[in-house]
């Protein structure tokens, strides 16, 4: 994809990587941005579907609370649980959506894709099973990979919507896991589970003995308003984590926050304190002032999502040549791009060169999606739109080739 | 020291931390930070000496650039390597450091903290040995614990000044280690080492294929106003870090970097990219900024050091009971309380409920020093002096109690 090379070979011969950093894959659409912003430098335009980077203007009062911070030159260390206004904060949050007791001891703050790992770190040793109901986030197999833990894909069909079934959490179990990750509002599908099988998996996963992730970073986002969390801190086999990233367009806070258990949240900020000390507490008091008009700003957020979707939804599917799930929540189209006679590398990365839009090659949510690429339609209205007219465009120009061809 | 209770038992019977997930030691001083912190939420008065939080205002560039980057809703994603007009104008200053070609290839951004994990974490396997020469700054230890490397300590004795000789060299080499991290200007002792022998410890380390971590984060406060940088990419093994939390007072902005072979920057970036995505894009403009002015401020850091390290050193050992080396650089000292009667631990617990006043006990920087505590003195310089002045105060009662004890 990019141009930069990430070779696994050492610097010389006289000394080697470890095993681990061998294991370092990164996320691909970080690279592709890398190969964007380097196009952009020689002057080009570029639009931007590769990541999920919120263009909206942020709540104001984030922005205010963090500026304000900056004035008073309060840029000194935090606690490595996070702030404790924060937490909180977040704990009164979760108590309302879960109908369940949550105290400020049960929540931590860390960068939401750092949880990932941190969450695998504490939990699996090396060569441990690890379940994804794929396609799943690249986050995810990244950390995994890193752990030298096993994955083991458990995918979930197309022609279901993508959506989690009874099957599909049998066939976790059968592989007999220490750790289950399940991500619900879907990154890239959009899809959104049914709260039923959602507590069957928790309560499973209880009986067994097994971890539970609980990826909720889009769940705020899910259309219909619905907002399923499996926060249960009494249940020490559940961690959920969520992020400010995506509901309050702030992914350049770095924040997100765990909740589960007090003996895991201490093992997390363990983790916090061994990795990087803490976080920013300037950022932190931001999302403390974001979340006290989360509510109101994220249904701001899935209409404006639901809308465009719709929109993009129609005229990809319309062109006849592409072929997507229509989702539930967040901002991705996760496109079948089978019938261009193209895989995902290529395409992306001929769409980027050729078209100047940038997109996410499927098989970053694993292998078996190579015919897919990822659109995130959360920038710029016009942007978005014609960075999916151009995607389609170049779609039909290699669907007429290979038809040509065959 | 806390007590808050770091518990490495899982949350339930079903289910179970992994080997590393009970490694995890974190840092101390944040675990004094937090219970310091829930004095103050009492209303006490805390004096804090237990942390390098510099309290001095960090320039003014930063923060504005800092707060124009906010003003303009700059709050995405940024690149995994770091900015590249900070990883360039890194390049510039220390090519004119090494009096080397540095390239901005050659450096990456993350927060100095984590550089040390991800330096061992790319480098060692489990079981391998890296040498510490101590006392050692407690992340290093952390960070070794973690990734289950054994740590050979190698002490540079008080007698010496704690400086780094030949024969430590020689007894760090016949541990047949994977990897070094040398760290001058010394945290927590101050020492500054003879160029001469650094360069001699970068040779060796390149004959022998082991890898180097120089920790310069306090170079720049060396009080003569030298600055020995080991960076040098042309050498493989060799991994110069560094951070801006000390010299431009803004360890809440969590920014450092590294200078390496391109191929290790090229891992490091993936290391950020599968740990943490990215760093703020505004916190680095902010750096961007600071690094314009930072020789005039550190020259004002370093005055404002030497004579406050100065006062309170001569203070410390007039007194008679507690004894320490006059640092040449940063603003620790490392203070033997043999005499107390008390070992680190308890003094320091101690201290904080009756005195008010946090420190470090000498044990997180090695387990030979538990008869050491560090003393941070980079706060307001009243609440420096008084924690000071209380310190001595303790330290007299014990003594007195312990001499009509004896």
């Amino acid at each position: 994809m990019s141009q930069q090379k990430f070779s696994a070979s050492a610097p010389s011969t006289h000394v080697s990587f470890s095993s681990r950093g061998k294991q370092l894959i990164g996320q691909e659409m970080f690279r592709v941005l890398d190969r964007a912003q380097a196009l952009e430098r020689q002057g080009h335009r570029i639009y931007h579907l590769e990541l999920g980077n919120p263009r909206m203007a942020p709540p104001a009062q984030i922005l205010e609370a963090a500026i304000a911070e900056l004035h008073a030159k309060h840029v000194g260390y935090a606690p490595m649980a996070g702030l404790q206004e924060l937490r909180a904060a977040l704990s009164d949050r979760y108590t309302s959506l879960s109908g369940k007791p949550i105290a400020a001891s049960n929540v931590v703050i860390s960068p939401a894709n750092m949880l990932i790992h941190q969450f695998l770190d504490i939990t699996c040793n090396p060569g441990d099973r690890v379940v994804l109901f794929t396609p799943a986030f690249p986050s995810y197999w990244a950390a995994a990979a890193h752990l030298q833990l096993e994955v083991v894909p458990v995918a979930l069909p197309a022609r279901d919507g993508f959506l989690l079934s009874r099957p599909a959490i049998d066939a976790a179990f059968a592989a007999k896991p220490k750790a289950i990750i399940v991500n619900s509002a879907n990154n890239p599908t959009g899809a959104v589970y049914d709260p039923a099988i959602l507590h069957e998996l928790v309560a499973r996963c209880g009986q067994a003995g097994i971890w539970l992730l609980s990826d909720e970073t889009y769940a705020d986002l899910t259309f219909n308003g619905s907002h399923v969390s499996l926060a249960a801190p009494q249940l020490g086999h559940v961690v959920v984590m969520s992020s400010f990233s995506k509901v309050l367009s702030v992914p350049g806070f770095r924040t997100g926050y765990a909740l589960a258990h007090e003996a895991v949240v201490a093992k997390l900020a363990l983790s916090n304190s061994t990795l990087y000390s803490c976080l920013p507490g300037f950022t932190q008091v931001g999302c403390l002032a974001g979340l006290s008009v989360l509510d109101a700003y994220a249904a701001e957020v899935r209409a404006r999502n639901r809308r465009l979707i719709a929109t993009c939804h129609d005229r990809i599917t319309h062109a006849g040549l592409l072929q997507c799930h229509r989702p539930d929540a967040a901002f991705y189209l996760f496109v079948d791009i089978a019938r261009t006679g193209l895989d995902d590398m290529t395409f992306c990365r001929r769409l980027l060169e050729e078209e100047h839009t940038a997109a996410t090659p499927g098989r970053s949510f694993g292998d078996a999606y190579a015919s897919y690429i990822r659109l995130a339609l959360c920038g710029q209205e016009e942007d978005v739109l014609e960075g999916v007219s151009r995607t389609i465009a170049f779609a039909e120009k290699l669907g007429g080739c290979h038809v040509q061809a065959a």
